[in-house]
């Protein structure tokens, strides 16, 4: 086998994949969720079900539903997000997606050309800055606070591009349990959010992928309920509530978004199975479900945090998260995550440096995302131990952990 | 909802979607299939079992078998691959992609940029001709008969290029039961491709989505089984042999290929449920089931046949074709299909026009092709009936069918 490939590719291709060689063993990267919550009971009788049922219609591209999904799937989520996220809608202002990756592929490319300018959170989905830089599109992030995104930052941002005639392709932003931060983003300021997008006269783009997973309390109205202009794009995901590897997500926004958004899905529809057996759940045994998979993730969640407590000491800064699947944690300005990332890895720790989650590269290296759904709790103690020592060893830092003052020994 | 997008958008989207309305009463367009056919009881048992043996897999993207799919599917792949197409590879080989429509965004994301250079068939999928279109890449098209692409034809082009010093980015061909003209291209005309492939260094893009459902006797090897280059990069699908709405196709190619595009495909994984459940499968299971399959769409397409000769007599020229669910059907001269589609849409008759499926639009357009795995036989005949009185009232052709002259009343 000796034929080149090199000179008839692109010249701007990413790096070749590496052979998959298995899950490292202290996974703490990855949207992987609780093995044992995967409600596999109910999918297996669904998906039979629905197979003896209609399994015939699979004969058709789209079933017999049309490209915007299988109708009793969409009749699903927009009974869901009218409960949940107190957004009104029908089937027909629903676009199913495989997964929410492709709800984002689908808009940047409804929307964004080289060159243009997108605002996110200062912290950011590393999937979605690595889409708008291979896009070639500008990303400014306002910074966060406890409250996720900060308003009088975005005010402030806004009159500067104004000044400088620079209008944004649309806000990115995931209000609901932000990723990577946690944070969860109050009614007051999405008002506040809306305002300014009226006044400055851009559109929304809301990702509430972890939304569902908030621990405690009622969630606030998702932004597009707010919305009485139809400016918000919505998209959601059942990757985070029932099993990322099932590969369902979904757009809720206006006719003239949704038609073009399915002029560019030219896939022949997303996966039929997976949707016909998805819309076997209702909106009670939607939530059911999910409020016994949020208490096994708020207990990991504990774990991780006390394990870091332990072995990282004061080293490790993090707030709680509000709900979702990771933390996000600082360590000293002399750690540079990067570097930590591709020595842990080496030793099967794999965790996301914050270069990548960040659009501030300098303070982004100081920061990590540490994910704790899938692996058991006996695994993260174990790994945030032995993270702890690699840090140790690569960078000094933690000086000290679990009452032991750590040597290079 | 008063909120205006148009000025947000990219300036080159395509049209937008109509709102879908269902299919037409005479569907004759889109890779549709028999619903009788589609194993629903072998595809309901293999979900359930599937999901009860290791449904907790998947709480992880791309379960446990990384981003090349599901390693019970690619088994399955391989072993159809080696005992069909006579292709030598193992599951380290293939690249498990959501329907074939993937592994064409895949390779065409991997290798071309605006302007390049490819070769197809004259007449060729409307799917790849669009893509290719859409990306801003010439298509030169190589002339068919009965046997497929015309050998002395392409020599005779590539002798052209070399003059030019333009090289093409890679050959696109269906050898196999070619869409749209159904043919087969021999094991002779195979090896003389990849000669001439080798004189003039250039890669092969395979496409043998419709390879399975050949009629009689056996089908030649893949171009990529007789490839010692590793030049030839191969794709198929489940669509046309288990279910379309199933999104489940694949590609084997050397890993230098592999490698670039497990790097572009950022979808996190394809469906996980539709791998596990075809993975039943087993190669004397799939024989089984597509030998059922092909008996039926046989018998279809002679009932379309017939009814051509019914009611287009003479008028409508075509050739039987080898295999698949299709008839490339050539009307006289006075006939724009791109015409009669629209006219035959608003009466519920639907056809793919020659213009969109061919690299000539002179001749492209005396031409169309009409699908026949989907609609019962009734409504082929009645179809093919209403065809032919909306072309007769539209352009005078065909004068006379069914032994009766057709008249404007």
């Amino acid at each position: 086998m000796t034929f080149d490939y090199t000179s008839f590719f692109r010249s701007d291709l990413p790096a070749p994949a590496a052979r998959w060689s298995g899950f490292p063993r202290y996974n703490f990267v990855g949207g992987h969720n609780d093995a044992d919550q995967v409600p596999v009971d109910v999918l297996a009788d669904a998906a039979r079900d629905a197979l003896l049922r209609e399994g015939k219609t699979l004969a058709t591209y789209g079933l017999e539903s049309g490209p915007q999904g299988y109708v009793g799937l969409r009749a699903l989520i927009a009974a869901k997000l009218q409960a949940r996220a107190k957004i009104a809608c029908t089937v027909d202002d629903i676009l199913v997606t495989a997964g929410s990756l492709q709800a984002l592929d689908l808009v940047n490319a409804a929307f964004l050309e080289p060159g243009d300018t997108v605002i996110v959170e200062a912290d950011c989905y590393g999937g979605t800055l690595g889409r708008l830089k291979a896009a070639g599109v500008r990303a400014i992030g306002i910074d966060l606070d406890d409250q996720g995104m900060r308003m009088d930052h975005l005010a402030s941002v806004l009159e500067d591009l104004k000044a400088k005639a620079v209008k944004p392709k649309f806000l990115y932003t995931i209000p609901t349990v932000q990723n990577p931060t946690g944070t969860v983003l109050p009614e007051e300021r999405r008002r506040e959010l809306l305002r300014l997008a009226s006044d400055h006269d851009f559109p929304i783009f809301e990702d509430d992928c972890y939304a569902d997973l908030l621990w405690d309390g009622e969630r606030p109205p998702a932004i597009r309920a707010l919305d009485d202009e139809g400016r918000v794009i919505y998209c959601g995901s059942f990757s985070k509530s029932i099993a990322p590897a099932l590969r369902l997500g979904y757009i809720a926004a206006e006719w003239p978004v949704l038609s073009r958004l399915i002029a560019l899905k030219k896939d022949g529809g997303s996966g039929a199975l997976e949707q016909m057996t998805l819309a076997a759940f209702d909106v009670d045994r939607f939530d059911d479900h999910v409020t016994g998979l949020k208490r096994v993730l708020k207990e990991k969640c504990a774990v991780m945090m006390s394990a870091l407590d332990e072995h990282f000491g004061t080293s490790a800064e993090f707030k709680a998260p509000k709900g979702g699947i990771f933390i996000w944690v600082t360590l000293p300005p002399a750690v540079d995550t990067t570097a930590l990332a591709q020595a842990a890895a080496e030793e099967g720790v794999t965790l996301n440096p914050g270069a990548d989650w960040s659009t501030d590269p300098v303070t982004g290296r100081q920061k990590l995302r540490l994910c704790f759904g899938n692996p058991t709790e006996d695994t993260i103690r174990a790994g945030i131990a032995k993270l702890a020592e690699i840090c140790h060893r690569e960078t000094g830092i933690p000086a000290r952990s679990a009452n032991i003052e750590r040597t290079d020994a």
